[in-house]
């Protein structure tokens, strides 16, 4: 009944991605990264299709999302990077969620859960450059060699900061000092390659890989071929055609002119879909193989596109316009090129009202 | 349990900002928009809290919206900005919901409707110079007068496409072309001043006032004091915070440097949360009255803060630091200077890992 844009998720497409990681990788296992609702594409679907492909091990942000996919998933290994923050102890081994311990904060809090648990397990954050979270090389070296048992530390883990530009300096700086932090650590294994550590060489492999945007399709590595399938298409219905009587301005601020005859098709999504205000008077979306340059401001709830040169057997109310990822289109990095950010950004700030829908296509 | 990041919202101080509009306003009317969740606030809540307070319109944009509106508030007017798009007909005629009719084709679909349900009213949108939904003037010039009666319709309505500048000359061409617009359809009320409308002289006035953005403490004129108060509090935990042993960057790509002794304050939102990733090496936060400035790229689900001027005995993990409109800190409209935006793109973009919280305030 409802008039309304649509993300259209292909899990099919994220499955093989996580497939093609999972054999580019040289290590022992390849898990999934599905914090933001796997990157706004939604948790719980994309974590049964990886699931069922054979994916075991799941990392999320928080407790709260880490309960969302346990009710989803009983049996998997589910990692949360923020910890275990005052107050979370018993949630976390209750439903066997593995907090990765950031600091000696988090190290005692977790150590008399672990002592009470049998199942209580833990990951630990090595920060070899990001200076975020984790705790740092120096302290980790005068860290009694105790705490890991008694913490029941089964991973090591540390991030990348610059993994997808091979050349920068930091990889090699960040991989001696996990090097030397696992050399402490013998016999637990370690994790270090995000999507683009994967792309790095072996050295940077070490046990488990944690891809995260490449699953969805943004490519892993700066300045090369993206090699990952596009995993999403975002359509909104045109609300309304009209061709301009006269010479005038669109939208708020009246940034852009068109002329007369000039047909515009106003579009049901907005920067409160998450069609970042930025794009104003950049981008374009495709009604079929038809491109539309993007007209003036993009406001709340709608964007005006140039629909001149669509012939007009095409132009209808309620056509289906995609604004991203369509196979003529728009891949998730060239937007946000054009936003002045990320593809993640883009997926995981797509709103509510973009209904998601998911499909199983081959790729 | 949950360690969370909250978005505090003074339902009283939407209240006070209400009837301030409706006190300035000299029409009869001060209706409320409310679309888009209330710009993210939470359309439920913030509706019901005006409703009590004597609004009686209501605007969102879609229907789903309107029926979202409908279930709490059985009563009130609901007005749809996008129209009625086919198959949605019966729905609106069912619920008493208002579409603003935007075209000739939304009036033909209506006609039958308003015939056969005696409560199917509409409204209709002139487009006296937005270019995106409305009938065009030269259209309605040549209307017949006998679809306004035949599609009920109950308000005629344009947009203001530059209020906030109260010196646009497009202000005066589009109340030109309204009030002559108006005349044909004599008798039925007008809607004309949005939020920057209402700051404009008494002939953009007319019958009934929208206000959106002022509600919620945006300011409705550029380059003038803002008189609305500030409405919503965005707050997050501190997850983390440590002090560098050695100068070394913070967060991805390396693009900030700290000295040694630096305390970073690693707090629980990100772009993912609607916290723009634009803001990266920008803006700041608030512990209290002690202002930290961002260090770095802000990432999906944290944010790092430099707290090295905050005294040793407020700095701990879980602590609250404020992102947005704390009394000390940062406006909304301050947030958006500083990501390149306006305040309405911060405030439906603030994500569903922010927790709402509704408080009723003084102010």
């Amino acid at each position: 009944m409802f008039v309304t844009p649509t993300l259209t998720v292909n899990l099919s497409a994220i499955v093989a991605n996580w497939k093609m990681l999972a054999n580019t990788f040289a290590g022992d296992e390849t898990a999934a990264v599905v914090k933001a609702d796997a990157y706004g594409l939604g948790m719980v679907p994309v974590s049964q299709a990886l699931a069922k492909a054979g994916c075991h091990t799941f990392f999320v942000a928080t407790l709260e999302e880490a309960l969302d996919l346990r009710k989803a998933l009983p049996n998997v290994r589910i990692l949360v990077f923020h910890g275990v923050q005052a107050g979370e102890e018993f949630a976390f081994a209750t439903h066997k969620i593995i907090p990765v311990l950031n600091s000696r904060e988090q190290l005692a809090r977790w150590k008399p859960i672990a002592k009470d648990h049998v199942h209580a397990v833990s990951a630990l954050h090595i920060d070899t450059a990001m200076g975020r979270l984790g705790l740092q090389p120096e302290d980790f070296d005068t860290l009694d060699a105790s705490w890991l048992t008694d913490c029941r530390v089964s991973l090591i883990m540390s991030h990348l900061a610059c993994a997808p530009d091979r050349h920068h300096p930091l990889n090699a700086l960040q991989l001696a000092a996990l090097t030397k932090a696992s050399a402490k650590a013998a016999g637990i294994p370690v994790s270090f390659a995000n999507s683009g550590g994967i792309f790095l060489s072996r050295d940077f492999h070490f046990n488990l890989a944690r891809p995260g945007c490449s699953l969805y399709g943004i490519a892993p590595e700066d300045n090369a071929v993206n090699p990952m399938h596009q995993v999403a298409h975002w359509q909104a219905p045109i609300l309304q055609i009209r061709a301009t009587t006269h010479e005038q301005s669109v939208g708020y601020g009246a940034t852009c002119i068109v002329p007369k005859g000039t047909k515009v098709a106003t579009v049901a999504s907005g920067y409160a879909d998450g069609y970042h205000r930025i794009l104003t008077n950049k981008s374009c979306a495709y009604l079929g193989a038809h491109k539309m340059p993007l007209l003036g401001r993009v406001t709340m709830d709608m964007v005006c596109f140039d629909a001149t040169q669509v012939p007009e057997s095409e132009l209808k109310d309620g056509a289906l316009v995609s604004l991203l990822g369509n196979r003529e289109g728009i891949t998730v990095d060239a937007l946000a090129d054009h936003a002045s950010t990320i593809g993640y950004e883009i997926f995981t700030r797509i709103g509510t009202r973009v209904k998601r829908v998911y499909v199983e296509e081959a790729v």
